[in-house]
Formats: C-alpha cells, sequence, structure tokens
C-alpha cells in the first residue's frame, strides 16, 4: 500500500504557483489577487477562509477578506458581489459556503461573474467541465485529478466507482472521470443513496472515490484487492486527548481498508489540503486569462499569450 | 415484451401542445415561435430542418427557416444569430449541426443567447441540467426522460448503463438518470469506447440505453432477462426494396434483444420521433419563459405566471 501524500503534492503544487508568481512580478505585472466574502460568524466557514487567506499569503498571491454581518440583506450581498465583479484590481473571488437561511445561494452563486468564479459553482463553468471545454473545475475535484497525475495512476479502462452525488464533489467527479483524457478515460458507476447493494459496486471497482460525507463507512469487505482509495470525507469527532479538542476521520476505514488497497489517501493529509491548492491554482488562471477574457481589457499582454 | 411506442407519445404530446397554442392564441398572444438556421445544402440536415419546420405547423407555432449559403464566413454566421437573439418576436432558435468545417462549432453555440437555446447546448444550459436546475434539456435525452415517464417505467434504485459518453446523448442521460427524482435516482454507469467488458456491465443493467451509434451493436447474449431497452441510434442502410432506398437501424439487435427484455423501443417510430417534440417543448417553454425572464420585457403577463 502507498499513500497518496496530499500534504507533500500540496507543498509542491504551492512552490510551484509561487516560483510563477515571482516571475510575474518580475516582469512588473501585478500579483494575482484572490477575494473572499464570508458572511457571520459560522467557526468552521472561519477556519476555512483564514485557511485561504494564509496560503494566498505563502504562494504570494495578494489577498482580500470581506467580512459581512450575519443579517446581511441577499440585495446586499449582490451590490458587494458586484463591486468585485466590476474590480479589476481582482482576479477570482469565492463566497464561502454556507450563507445564512435568509439568502438563497443559487440566486448568489449565479450573481458572479463567470470569470471570476474560481469556486467553479457557476452553471456556465459547470456546463464547460461538463462539455470538456477549459475552465474552473471546482477545488475538491480538480485536487483528486492532480493527485491522480502527479502518482500517476492509471485511469483508462479502470471500473471507477464513486460514492455521493453532491454537485461539488460526486457529481462532477463522476463527469470528470469518464470523459476524454488523462485523468479520465474511466468507466464510472456514480452510487448514491438510492443504490442497492453498494458493496456489489465497490467490489468491483478499481478505483472507488469515497464522498457521502459519514465516518468510515467504507470497509476492507467492500473494496477489491489492489484498489485505489480516495477518500473525500472530513468529520470532526471530539478528542479530549489532543490539543485542538477533536481529530478528524474520513469516510474511509483507514485502519481496515488501507491493508487492502494499492493507494489510498489519508484524513487529513489527503484531499481536504489539496482542495486549498486547487483554489490557488484556479486564482492563478483567473490571472493568467487562460478560460475568460477580461472584457473591460482592451491589449493582451504578451507575456500572458499561450 | 412491451414496446415503447415513440410514436404514439409524440402524437399525444403534439396534441398537448396544441391545446395550449390554442388557450395561449385565445388570450390574444402570439404563437410561439421556433426559428432554425440551416448552413449550407447537406441532404440529411435538410431533411431534420424540415421535420422540425412542419411539427411546428402540426402545433400551430409560427416557425422561420433561414436558410445561409455553405460558405458564409464565421462571423456572418454570428451577426445572424445576434439578430435573432435580439428579435423579440422569436422565442427559441436552432443552429442545424453538423455546420460546415471551416466554421467552429463551440464559437457558435456559444453566442446563441442561453434563454433562445431551445437545443440546451450553450454551456449555461448544460450547467444548469448538471446541476438540477430548472433549463432546457437537450432534445434526444429529454425524448427518453419523457418516454420513462408516460410508460411510467421505475428508475428509483435501478441499475442503468447507458452504451456511449456524446454530449448529446449518452452524457446528459448519465447525468439524468442519477440525479434526485423522476426519472432518476438510478445507479448509473456511463461505458463508452475505453471501456473493457462492455458485456459484463450491461448484463447487470436494469435499463440499458445504447447510444454509440454502431447499428445492431447490443446483442441478447449482453442484456439481462427483463431489462428495460432504450435504442438512441440511428444508421441508415441501403434499401433497394424500399421507396426511399434505404430503412434505419438502431444500435440494438431489435429482433434478437426484444425477445428477452421487458420494455423496449423500436427504431424508427421510438426515440428519434420523440426528439423533434422535445424541441417543441423546450420552444413552449421559452415563450412561457419558464427559465428565463425577457431580459427586454419590463411587464409581466399574467397568463404566464405559475
Amino acid at each position: 500500500m502507498q499513500l497518496l501524500d496530499g500534504k507533500k503534492i500540496a507543498q509542491e503544487i504551492k512552490e510551484e504557483i509561487a516560483a510563477e508568481v515571482l516571475k510575474i512580478k518580475g516582469r512588473g505585472r501585478k500579483a494575482p489577487h484572490l477575494a473572499a466574502i464570508l458572511v457571520g460568524d459560522d467557526g468552521a466557514s472561519q477556519t476555512y477562509v483564514n485557511s485561504k487567506v494564509k496560503s494566498c499569503e505563502e504562494v504570494g498571491f495578494k489577498s482580500t477578506l470581506i467580512k459581512l454581518k450575519k443579517d446581511i440583506t441577499q440585495n446586499e450581498l449582490i451590490t458587494q458581489i458586484n463591486l468585485l465583479n466590476n474590480d479589476d484590481s481582482v482576479d477570482g473571488f469565492i463566497v464561502q459556503l454556507p450563507l445564512p437561511k435568509h439568502i438563497n445561494e443559487e440566486r448568489i452563486l449565479l450573481s458572479i461573474a463567470p470569470e471570476k468564479d474560481v469556486d467553479g459553482f457557476h452553471p456556465v463553468n459547470v456546463g464547460r467541465m461538463t462539455l470538456n471545454m477549459p475552465g474552473y473545475i471546482p477545488a475538491t475535484p480538480k485536487g483528486i485529478l492532480e493527485i491522480i497525475k502527479r502518482y500517476k495512476i492509471e485511469t483508462e479502462g479502470k471500473h471507477c466507482v464513486i460514492i455521493g452525488r453532491s454537485n461539488i464533489v460526486g457529481l462532477p467527479m463522476s463527469i470528470l472521470m469518464a470523459r476524454k483524457g488523462y485523468p479520465g478515460n474511466s468507466t464510472v458507476t456514480l452510487c448514491h443513496s438510492k443504490t442497492r447493494n453498494l458493496s456489489e459496486e465497490t467490489l468491483k471497482a478499481d478505483i472507488i472515490i469515497a464522498a457521502l460525507g459519514q465516518k468510515e463507512f467504507l470497509k476492507a469487505n467492500m473494496v477489491k484487492k489492489g484498489a485505489v482509495v480516495i477518500d473525500v470525507g472530513i468529520t470532526r469527532i471530539e478528542d479530549k486527548t489532543r490539543k485542538s479538542g477533536y481529530r478528524l476521520l474520513g469516510d474511509v476505514d483507514f485502519e481496515e481498508v488501507s491493508k487492502k488497497c494499492s493507494y489510498i489517501t489519508p484524513v487529513p493529509g489527503g484531499i481536504g489540503i489539496m482542495t486549498v491548492v486547487s483554489l490557488l491554482q484556479n486564482t492563478l488562471s483567473a490571472a493568467k486569462e487562460e478560460y475568460y477574457e477580461k472584457t473591460l481589457r482592451f491589449s493582451v499582454d504578451e507575456d500572458f499569450l499561450p
């Protein structure tokens, strides 16, 4: 069994991005700039956003954190989003989810300009991904693809079973693993809460991606010997022996499954840590206008031509 | 074995649409209006477009056929598309594919206003479909869902195997059959040219959707007894005994497979005939502004409120 070391890969990628930022700045251009909107004071959301801001600093990006009160109206939030949409100094931005219940998340995501939607949640970007056109891929799926690539895991003709059909992980992964190219060209089965005999499906899998959000759900008797196991789950459980007061468990029973599979991602230090790096990659792509030209920019900077 | 009679269902739906058009006209409103752009003189494309125009007449829609020379430039075509985008009298329009090789199809599809994209090929509409948001669903997948619905075929928890991953049939069907709701909630396996041991996959399927474009590909020994078989393929083969000079074959060996399955769509008279009807349904939705409000319309017509 080999560990798919998200921590190591994330560090490698951050160094690559930092080197590219240095080159960009060396040419007299501004650093890529990510903005994040945080509504309310949810503890987990604050932790996530802070880690994104910190990662920006590590690679030399500019970052802006906009904190808004939890009772902000939907229209006020949209006004704030429009400011960022029209701010040429901002390359990409995210609105940290979840939002307070009085705000319609779908409406908010639709109001983000697609060319700055570095979370890749806007229907235009989801559509581009589905159609295999260049565009922002949501952070977690992008992180999974990256780790598969860096470990040169074969995917063509493999049977890939995905557990969970969320819009941010399971469903996009099913599209990405089936499409032409590498990683991809897998025969993909998408399983979910309505799937009968889930073990029958997972036992045939060469690659399993567990993204259902139930701690230690995938047991050794559900996994074929030698399978590649990608664990997307992150559940916090109380642990008074730790300084933080909690520890993290994945959707895979690591203890059992790691003895039977060929590759496995740990939790923590696996996919979770890759998602922040994916966001940095998308922001770099935004700054380089890889997918969209800035509508207000009339001259093309030669440095950014492919 | 029961036949899934596309011809009968298509007729039913046309009558429902015609009744709704009469009601709309009765309220003093204009009939829904579909425009079609045909570039060049490809025989098959002409046949398809003519059948779309004829179906519009049958249900009381207004239709406009715009024929353009095959050497039209890409920019001229986009100019034509922009005229339709900005023409308030047109509810929806399509650009018949394939286009001549000197024109970039992706660029053309991107230039169609999403609210008039009744083919559902624009990334925004593909993204809306992927995210299970209301929107135009491409004609063939929409027709398949409709026939499943009208025959009340159970899909929840069923294993659905799709052969072929095209952007217009296989891939969207894999998304639609897996998503929450009915039809949907199936465990979906998407197979394609890189799939190994295809028979192993199809033999486990409760529902098979064959959309690979190879005549009589699916044989009885690849199908579980009692499966539901949806045949999307249409291949013309020469047949001098027919007046037309040809006959149509599907991707399924109907002779063999029909003896083993519970339901099957014939070719012709199955899915093919449903696709034109789906286009009419999408055009009706466009006229009723079900998914997008017309940006230039400031007063909402009460008749069209839900």
